[in-house]
């Protein structure tokens, strides 16, 4: 692998960032000017002042998107401050640009109080057409999402809550496919219970799933665990794992079809992936190792295997989905990205394979094809139509 | 005049707004992918991490103004809402870009509450290198900019405030210079007791004159005034009028030498201006109809003159301020825009207008004189140095 470190490192310094605020009009002349500033602009700000709905029409507010986050989960690098997560920010912002056209902005909050966090977000609401939550802290995340959402009427979206969420089930509508599996007859092990875990476990539930265990450091989630010490667990616990199973990871693994780990470094082996269910499938997302290396665990007998990285085959990388589905919520102008608007955008990613070119290391699509917020966008904009939160 | 208005209604409407937020970086293949975000990215962050202030050098973070405002006072058109000042914090920002490359993002706060107002910009003011506010109401904006100027440690400039009075400061530096006559020796009547009015006499007192006097529509006024309704008014008595003068805008220009107009049309005749000493100077900016129009006051005497209006020689436009200052700042990473940047700026606008070219209808330079921003920043950055609040 190339030193990827210090490549980014002296890119970041030579460019002194990577975002750049332009202007879509010229300027130069006297008209220009009395027509993009005085005396021309007091008249678009007329026509919103009488219907604040012409925004839309008038002002850049439709695409823009602000990357909201407080610093306290950045990367796996955790709370490392406002400041220091600016780069990750920026990196989302030109993802946004690059792939859907759709203008991010950093938006990095000196503060980690909830209460805060949220009114702070609705009152620079005004600017923006969209909010894209990022690298905030679980469960803290799920409570500033679900509040926002209620609150304001643009989409509001936690990436690294309903980003992996979908972009695993895009992969795992493949594998299933692949391997002639139906999703409500397979155990899917989830390992991990934060805000990746618990959106990816909601989401295979909207997409007909039945059988879900999820484990996390102290193993399997049951009712009633003193080990349920957030409402985070105790909810995930009362969704899932309808038989009240208890037991180790290993335990959980015995006879599952489906492994989904949003957890850490080398926590399964290859005697867990052998107890399996033949035709397995392993998405092993810790970062930067995996919970099983690809090579492990198809030796061991998992037959479709995908990572977080972009060094295997298969990888779940989000930029498959933020894109696009901002793209398709502000074409339409949603009012929100609901359930039917993430699971329509997980079928678009899939579908980007044909049954031709389908197989165990081709369930997901490149991380790098532009074919794909677009096929997002349409679909997440019908969704949208379809659903009720479409404004236009 | 052409029908901007119309031609601003279709463009902005063709244009959905004038922004874009743009990526410095290109995004082609897998290595730009892994450099400008993960896995790269997370090295600028560690660096952050470490020392807060690498923020300036790896990201944008050096160069981002935010274009702050409530809605409360936009354009002549009042309180319209932050929504409908959206257009103009866009031109804001198309004209920071445009004249002195500085990368502005509109921030339309859906609040008018102080507390709220200054607690929300230092909640946001991580991603931010500087915060110009703009068209918040008076005297509001006044106390908004001393509570953020004193908590933050990033420049702030409340433009309606500071712009004017330091662009109607070059202007009367070049017509004393003109008239030959000296701010010490002149008396001064400024007819706007708000956020224009107060920084314009702040910044002729810094300046050194001596002998100003401030109306608005009760009249002159002096200390222990009934009509000294808010604590700007106050301030201002004390500051100005040191003979306890009383009595109407009429008395006031009996034998004065400049008159500045931040008040509204019409409300100074030509017998007004007949009653000034000789070679009178009139800065008449109430938009869109001055205070009395050019024409008449030449007619009446006055030797030079200036508005608001750039169908009319000597146009004060705060064009001319704003982004040089702003580069200047942002350049030596100034913690604050004090007296003396503000002061040096006013005198690198001047002296963009040569003594031989100086006229009485060129004592300012023309608002797209590409020269004056790139002379104000290097004035500003050096007065920074001086002063003590230049950071590199």
């Amino acid at each position: 692998m190339k030193d990827y470190q210090n490549l980014a490192l002296a890119m970041h310094k030579e460019k002194k960032g990577k975002l750049a605020v332009v202007s879509k009009v010229k300027l130069e002349n006297k008209d220009d000017l009395s027509i993009a500033y005085t005396p021309g602009v007091a008249e678009p700000c007329r026509e919103i002042y009488k219907d604040k709905e012409n925004v839309y029409q008038y002002t850049s507010k439709g695409n823009l998107v602000a990357v909201v986050t407080d610093g306290t989960a950045v990367l796996g690098l955790g709370d490392i401050g406002p400041e220091a997560g600016m780069p990750v920010m920026e990196g989302k912002a030109v993802l946004f640009k690059s792939f859907a056209d759709v203008d991010a902005f950093p938006i990095c909050l000196d503060t980690k109080n909830v209460d805060e966090i949220v009114e702070t977000v609705k009152r620079i609401a005004p600017t923006f057409g969209g909010i894209n939550l990022e690298d905030i802290s679980a469960p803290r995340c799920i409570e500033i999402e679900e509040r926002l959402k209620k609150e304001l009427d643009i989409p509001v979206f936690h990436d690294d809550q309903h980003g992996t969420a979908i972009v695993v089930s895009a992969g795992l509508i493949n594998a299933l496919k692949l391997t002639d599996k139906k999703i409500n007859h397979v155990r899917i092990v989830v390992n991990g219970a934060g805000a990746a875990g618990s959106a990816i476990v909601k989401m295979l539930i909207a997409l007909g799933a039945e059988d879900i265990i999820v484990c996390d450091r102290e193993g399997i989630l049951y009712k009633e665990a003193d080990t349920n010490t957030n409402w985070l667990k105790k909810e995930l616990a009362e969704i899932t794992n309808k038989k009240g199973e208890k037991g180790t990871l290993r335990d959980a693994m015995e006879g599952a079809d489906v492994f989904i780990g949003v957890s850490a470094a080398n926590v399964v082996d290859e005697a867990m992936i052998k107890s399996m269910n033949p035709n397995g499938i392993v998405f092993a997302m810790a970062n930067p190792t995996p919970e099983i290396m690809p090579d492990l665990a198809v030796k061991a007998g998992a037959r479709v295997v995908g990572t977080g990285r972009s060094d295997f085959p298969n990888q779940i990388n989000n930029v498959l989905a933020f894109p696009g589905i901002f793209r398709g919520a502000l074409d339409v102008r949603a009012t929100d990205i609901n359930e039917e608007m993430k699971v329509a955008s997980a079928y678009a990613i899939a579908s980007i394979i044909d049954e031709a070119e389908l197989k165990e290391d081709y369930v997901i699509p490149n991380a790098l094809d532009k074919r794909v917020a677009e096929k997002v966008a349409k679909a997440v904009a019908e969704a949208a139509k379809k659903s009720g939160v479409a404004r236009s």
